[in-house]
């Protein structure tokens, strides 16, 4: 049984909030957000390829990964570092190349419940317009499907 | 005679529009926007000693510069760059020391009007409330009067 997945965005703003909780310890799940080769075995949903998966985890580095859908639709998402501290908060832009120019910013905290773990994600689109239309993407669903994928990961 | 000076902040969203235009060609105003040694001359209020100006201007580049107001009040304002694109936009998130881990970003578009030059800075902050805290705390008078100290460095 998996957590539930909390993803909020709120009308007229350009937010989006994502809430989950793992069942593992904080560090493990901070090493899955940040080390290429734990996000390449969990990032997205199951049925896209996720690929050139590149995290340099520091001020000023920059993140990026590509994935191919069933259909063929290939993208990516890229930005860099403007806060990294381990096991707490990340603070990262973020750009998807199906909106360039589009350029938002979000801050995830890790918090450490115990030997569990809960992820806040604050993310902040450029206008309510590119929020709403990432939305109305079926993102949640990929996010979803990721967080699962991860839960087998710290479970394995 | 300076041109105006528009600062918009619409209610209830954590946007800030700014636009202004100068009697100067693009290279120019460009340069001026991230080269220190000309940041120097015009950036913030004329009450302010501006200082430690550091600009990497590159994709992934660090953004900083301090400032000691009148009254003894020291703060920072840092970031990093997410698009470099000389003489049409710059992307950049931005922190101000007295609001620690409220990252925002911003967008500077510079237009050429032939000989003339329009900037337009759409500023995103993380939450209307860190918006409304950053436009109360009088940033508008600093800008104008910064700009205004930039006509006459271009003029110079």
């Amino acid at each position: 049984m998996s957590n539930p997945t909390t993803i909020t965005s709120e009308p007229g703003v350009p937010f989006v909030e994502t809430i989950r909780e793992f069942d593992a310890p904080v560090d493990a799940v901070y090493r899955a957000h940040v080390e290429p080769e734990l996000l390449a075995k969990w990032l997205g949903p199951r049925r896209d390829a996720v690929k050139g998966i590149e995290y340099d985890t520091r001020v000023g580095g920059r993140w990026s990964f590509g994935a191919a859908s069933s259909d063929g639709y290939e993208f990516t998402f890229s930005g860099v570092f403007h806060t990294v501290e381990p096991q707490k908060l990340l603070i990262m832009t973020f750009e998807f190349s199906g909106a360039p120019g589009q350029v938002g910013i979000g801050a995830t905290t890790f918090e450490d419940l115990g030997g569990r773990t809960r992820i806040s994600i604050h993310d902040v689109y450029p206008s309510v317009e590119a929020r709403d239309m990432a939305v109305a993407s079926g993102m949640d669903s990929g996010v979803i499907e990721g967080y699962e994928r991860l839960d087998d990961l710290l479970a394995g």
